[in-house]
């Protein structure tokens, strides 16, 4: 029996580090590494980062779109990285942002989560443009796969603040009324203090951060944005403040940028590492 | 050169039918038809349903959910589907729901739109929870590549409904805000009566579907859910009014269901057919 994402994750994050660690083999990435912009690149790009830093985190999340770009060969490599990940002790958050109704969203859940799924992650994340009702279905497989997801609350980018903050009749934004029905849902589905729909939450929201953690007392808190987009790990602390523990700091070009090398690349994560240590 | 989207969809629709054959290759589906539920019952799914479909109609519109479902094998399906809905003529909307931001937006439509990427796509569907800005790269692409995409304003399903009508200081909904980017868009990329960005709007949304079209004038308008999900086609000529000759009708398990012996698949295409000539 898997335990849940959420207790593999604490657990994780207490004996190596809450890092995540992105995987975002980009074309300018695989460029920067002097790999060619193909599968083979990708799968050198991939074998590195996961061979060097997944040892040394909680988890690593691959961006589905970097591979979906080389085709069918491309998910190949999705699959070995999963697959390696895995077998180096770290949890694997694939990024993948769907979202669908019905029998659309079993599959996606299907696709993704646990091991009887063909990517085998541990956890994927969500878009809630349909309703968060609408996930329902990626909710269940979740929880009987041991699995966790993250719904997209609150996104680092300028252009998602107008539809992110749009006001339902009772006053609440969208990103509020998510987070408030992401909390029902765990509570209800569990007893446990961390249910499997965590949140993700930009890097760059300030005080709202704060107040969108607040209502999401039974998720962990995925924070992308940190390093290239500006966020400090010191802003992410300050800005969670008690919510802390629940944050789960995803760094990915700030790590990429110091490979090739191996050992510049452990540096890299290490420092992270330190970083988040001594701010906690 | 590749001629835009929306003016190879026209023609098309003109001298065959604007019908969109939906594939969506469920669990369900294939075991409906009698087939495994792996990439060889997949492929034998789509190989009919496109053999007999395609060359009736402009358009077919798989569902990727359930090729991925099926891990790197089914996106090789995925990919020979393209193929050969291209090669019977008929355009190719990928059901993909994608959206993202920067870099790996720009690698979501290099992932599906036009004959340098690797799923061959001549449309896809993107989510906007990240605000219509964040699809940007890939309306570039879009336009570059004589591709066209279609974002979710307005969904079928009820849990949808409290985001999407969530209004923005300025009094707008979630949806006519989107709906008006788009025209802004739109307008600003070409002076073309019609745009590469196209809408989907639920076809029970009754009156509201009037006025979210209107907002809309350079925007095909693809309407999923007839059928299976309640909508006829009379309803969506009645609901659209003087925007149904922008309407891409979608039909999924309306035809499939008719399956699998091809002439009985064909006879349901037609049937369509028919009912939306006569109600045009």
């Amino acid at each position: 029996m898997t335990l849940p994402f959420s207790q593999r994750f604490l657990a994780l994050a207490k004996e190596r580090s809450p890092l995540c660690v992105g995987i975002d083999p980009s074309a300018e990435a695989l460029k920067g590494w002097g790999l060619p912009d193909d599968a083979a690149g990708l799968r050198a790009f991939c074998q590195c980062l996961v061979e060097t830093c997944a040892p040394l985190v909680a988890s690593v999340k691959p961006q589905s779109a970097f591979f979906e770009r080389h085709g069918p060969a491309g998910l190949e490599v999705l699959r070995q990285t999963v697959e390696a990940a895995t077998a180096h002790g770290a949890l694997v958050i694939v990024d993948a942002k769907r979202g669908d109704i019905g029998s659309t969203a079993v599959a996606y859940g299907e696709t993704f989560l646990g091991p009887r799924s063909p990517f085998r992650g541990d956890a994927m994340t969500l878009s809630a443009y349909l309703g968060l009702g609408s996930l329902a279905p990626i909710f269940e497989i979740a929880r009987r796969e041991g699995a966790g997801v993250f719904v997209v609350i609150r996104s680092s980018n300028p252009e998602g603040s107008e539809l992110q903050r749009a006001r339902l009749p009772d006053g609440r934004s969208v990103a509020e009324c998510l987070a408030d029905e992401i909390t029902e849902s765990n509570a209800a589905a569990s007893s446990d203090e961390l249910g499997c729909i965590g949140a993700v939450l930009g890097a760059t929201q300030g005080a709202e951060a704060d107040e969108l953690a607040e209502r999401l007392p039974h998720s962990l808190l995925l924070v992308p944005g940190i390093g290239a987009q500006g966020a400090t790990i010191a802003d992410v602390r300050r800005d969670f403040a008690r919510h802390y523990g629940r944050v789960v700091p995803s760094i990915s070009r700030g790590i990429a940028r110091a490979g090739p090398a191996a050992a510049d690349l452990k540096r890299a994560v290490e420092r992270y590492i330190a970083e988040i240590r001594s701010t906690a």
